[in-house]
């Protein structure tokens, strides 16, 4: 069996801590040997019980000997930077989605983890999900005919942000979205997004227009597929994933919320429990796009969703960008834009 | 267009008042003429709002030229005398369930309407039901193969009875799970019921012996197919009715309650709402199995559960009884007992 | 009791043949008298077994005096001119969508309708769906909170148009999503479409441009809210009716498709029969929406779903073609626009 | 942190080989360190591929000093002397069920391991599956209220048995329903089972009267509440788990089936596939039981489901054997019987 794969963690918030958890105690073949964090005590408080060390720089989990391949779950402001550092270093990568913050920062991780040599993975985890694999598998197989009308669904629990104002601009297309513009090219083998409409509002906190919250996106495919994708930042009912596609042949839906199979039934009716988190809903998935890494990495191979999946998805967000500006329709940009 | 079945109603209590109404407005080709009930206003507020009008005794209506069949919905005591009279008077009947108080006023009721050759049916309403009749389809057709295990389930809604001591001995085998052993009979078609074994209990009401509010029934079939049915008097969820079939090459369930495909998600998760009546549940059963007695007299044909399925029903409650009583295994009946 | 409406059809094609079964098999309190048809046979093949008469012209049942009330079920072109002169005639009128080919249209028979003082009703038949009306409840109660973002869909079933060049333009916007426009409207209640943007496509006989068979159309509502509206003439899976209404304090879902509660698991899997036609999916909302009919009639009121919903919906129906047209965002209208 | 528990796998067949992977993989804070297996090569195919050692004895792995607890996946029919063995050894013990083929053996095993001082484990998987957790959360928390009416299922996939002779006798009861005893047990608390009434039959393979591959039993408990336990061993649609307990208050059902959430719809309806092996419905179950062990050994106390839960199981199985065998009711011991 070959060694397990040392893997360092840059970034011990939220998700930076589900993901080290996650390599530590749930992802055969990976061993958690660093985190860094630049907030004191941030790195400790996720590396002590996972028998990890604490780093006190980022150039120190990059210089190590012992890393094999870096987590970077930092600032999406740092991601270009952080990817390309550790590319540069020799350590293979597993970027939190966006992988940059414009075309042109993934073009630069695209470029500088090719140049390497490094295994590169974005974190679209929903490809990881057991239902959306399984869609997924039954359209290549051909069992849906061809893909006409798509619907990728993200809504965050709770009752919005708490400070509507904190919330960076775009957030809702470059952050939330990201995933269902993946899924439905994914679900959509083949074909390119052609162009976006974008609709979008600030419906938690009215007076705070650049927090859009809700937003509701068409998008055109190269063979002729009309895609929807909804996200919502305030779904007092749990952390949603749907996704539906139909074909020409049949018709898949994936996603319904529900903890377990339990039911309750009383005076009220049958009530399921739904998930309320990410890393709740996404256990198994983030488990999987890690045990990818892993695996790809032992094997010598491309990870499944790499420079280009990010790419492809981030033009869409863009794109939204573009349309909730004009209002109107906007392009999918399919290389970096030159500037003027 | 042949002129509408004039239908008599016998017995204006709940379910009775439900049979009216559904002959009134839901079953197309039949009137509703005439109502009759002991309790003085009682067959008047069914007949009024319906537009029939109220006799003073059975015998008016049976006497009745403008009736054409009688649907008995009395007390069950009064069943076997009410049958016999209205088929001696000429008279086509649908007769709530059990169609007799034991096995020989059930062979009384089956001889009497044969003799007079008048169209006789049960109200075993499960077979009227979409699932349910569905399911038979399936059966009948051979989709299931051999069938080897069932389960048939009715749950009364709320805490149990009000007055434990007022519930006549027998009610949960005679009255409630008659349904399920006529259900476990037909879906297990070309078999018969071979022996019994009954536990019950008084669970809401532990003081009163002669409330049995819970039962589980195995029933052993000719066919070697062992089937289960069970009863509830107090589901604070609902009106709850439910069967599943295994068979040698496939399984069909039926039944789940929720009153339609909404569902509410809120911070408790996701709620559909259940049925918390008969009526409610069973409205389309209900106004099935009248329509099949319409459809009959038109045709002059049999109507597709009668006397014969009464019987085979009220045999397994009656070896329920047995069972209890003695603790063990009980023989199914399949003719009237002899007198020792 | 009060006496039956006497109803009679104009337009006996495979929507009209339905109603007029519903009404005189269904519809408590309804009589169909007469049937009207242009073409030879049609009428009588509808009014035959049902007990009515046939009619030689539109004019002979608009005369009748034995006819309460029309159901208009002829060509969609036909539409305002029918119910005008049934308004004129004296009649009530159930209209089936759309109520004209254009907001001028739909004027016209508002103002007719108004002014003889007739009910006048639309065939908008998810009000009347058990789901909807539930849904449509608790968002009038209160429950969901502030409305934020809406999905309504539906989808025909099989392969879509075999005549491609036979379906007249913007047919999936005027006669198929106005369904879903108005449901929309209905379940954001206080607010209105502000503006839409309208994505489609001739995906099952490319070379067919006027043909649109799959659609998604983003609608802005005046509090906010997004809604998103979605067609397919080619679902192989099915009749699919569907909507949900994500809410400031929950959500609900509505429809999915199922015959019966029947599972039938075998080596495949659980299967769920589907509905294959509107007639069967929506039986029980096309007695309802009758039922509304004669009930307005009875007692001398509006029916709940009248002229102005008719206009609202197409409204948006009218937008769609607009924004169709130049690609763009485009208004929907609150009144009749001016000629340039 | 401390030192991971360090397993020996005792018996390598199929459950024995996935005990091994789920410790190897995914139970965080073990390690399989050795698997012995009477059979040459088995040990080995299993122990290669995780790493571990392969021990040609029993008693080489009893010795060992790097084996911390033994997960004995044996025979049934040596349970008793390996769990025996290993406790006087002073290892741990996980033992899957039965803990022993009577219940003196199951008293020798609780005997055994209590005075060794050892944690013991029994496998009844179904305590750790999400929905069987929640539901006896549930109960435990008073949701249900008073417990009345239960049901367990446990169905195999496939056709049954292909040698019916191989199949040792009493197998039903003994090896598949007793994971139903046990959870019928967990699932009423405070209550224990008194009586039995065991109805089966050989219904694949009818010429073979010492198989039986159905049976329905019903159990009746101390707080009057009746359980059924239902198993087949020739479910075409896959293996099935399900368990269902009517309370007082409120009722809960567990299980379904299906493999995931994704739905696939066609001509023939909508599908969902269903999971056809035990190791594939119970994954996350049996990583959870092994979780436990591995937690109780690290803590020093005694496993969640231990001898006293084996004894009280096998106590039902044992008098389901004595109740088909006189066909009657059978008492369930609460005590190893003495000899007469």
């Amino acid at each position: 069996m070959s060694a397990p794969v040392r893997i360092g963690l840059i970034g011990a918030g939220r998700i930076g801590a589900s993901h080290a958890a996650v390599v530590a105690r749930r992802v055969h073949g990976a061993s958690l040997v660093a985190v860094a964090d630049p907030r004191p005590g941030a790195a400790a408080e996720v590396a002590g019980p996972l028998d990890a060390r604490t780093e006190t720089s980022v150039e120190a989990v990059l210089r190590a000997d012992d890393v094999d391949a870096v987590v970077v779950a930092a600032s999406s402001v740092a991601h270009r930077d952080l990817v390309v550092a550790a590319a540069e270093a020799g350590k293979h990568v597993f970027c939190e989605k966006p992988a940059g913050m414009s075309l042109a920062e993934i073009d630069d991780v695209r470029t500088a983890t090719a140049k390497a040599g490094v295994a590169f993975q974005v974190g679209f985890n929903r490809r990881f999900a057991r239902e959306f694999a399984a869609a997924h598998e039954a359209i290549v197989a051909g069992r849906l005919g061809d893909v006409r009308q798509l619907r990728s669904l993200t809504r965050d629990p709770g009752r919005g942000p708490s400070d509507p104002d904190g919330v960076p601009p775009w957030t809702i297309f470059t952050q939330t979205l990201i995933h269902d513009f993946d899924t439905l090219n994914w679900l959509n083998p083949g074909a390119h997004a052609v162009d976006v409409v974008a609709t979008a509002g600030s419906l938690t906190a009215p007076g705070h227009p650049t927090l859009l919250d809700h937003a509701t996106v068409v998008v055109t495919y190269s063979n002729g597929a009309i895609a929807t994708a909804e996200a919502s930042f305030a779904a007092t009912y749990g952390y949603d994933v749907r996704a539906e596609v139909l074909g020409s042949e049949a018709m898949v839906t994936m996603g319904e919320g529900a903890q377990s199979s339990l039911r309750l039934h009383d005076g009220s009716g049958r009530l399921a429990t739904t998930a309320h988190s990410d890393t709740e809903l996404l256990l198994d998935a983030y488990t999987g796009e890690l045990e990818e890494l892993v695996a790809a990495v032992r094997e010598g191979r491309a990870p499944s969703v790499g420079a280009d999946d990010a790419f492809a998805a981030f033009a869409i967000a863009q794109a939204c960008i573009d349309s909730f500006t004009t209002g109107g329709r906007a392009a999918v940009a399919t290389a970096v834009p030159q500037e003027a």
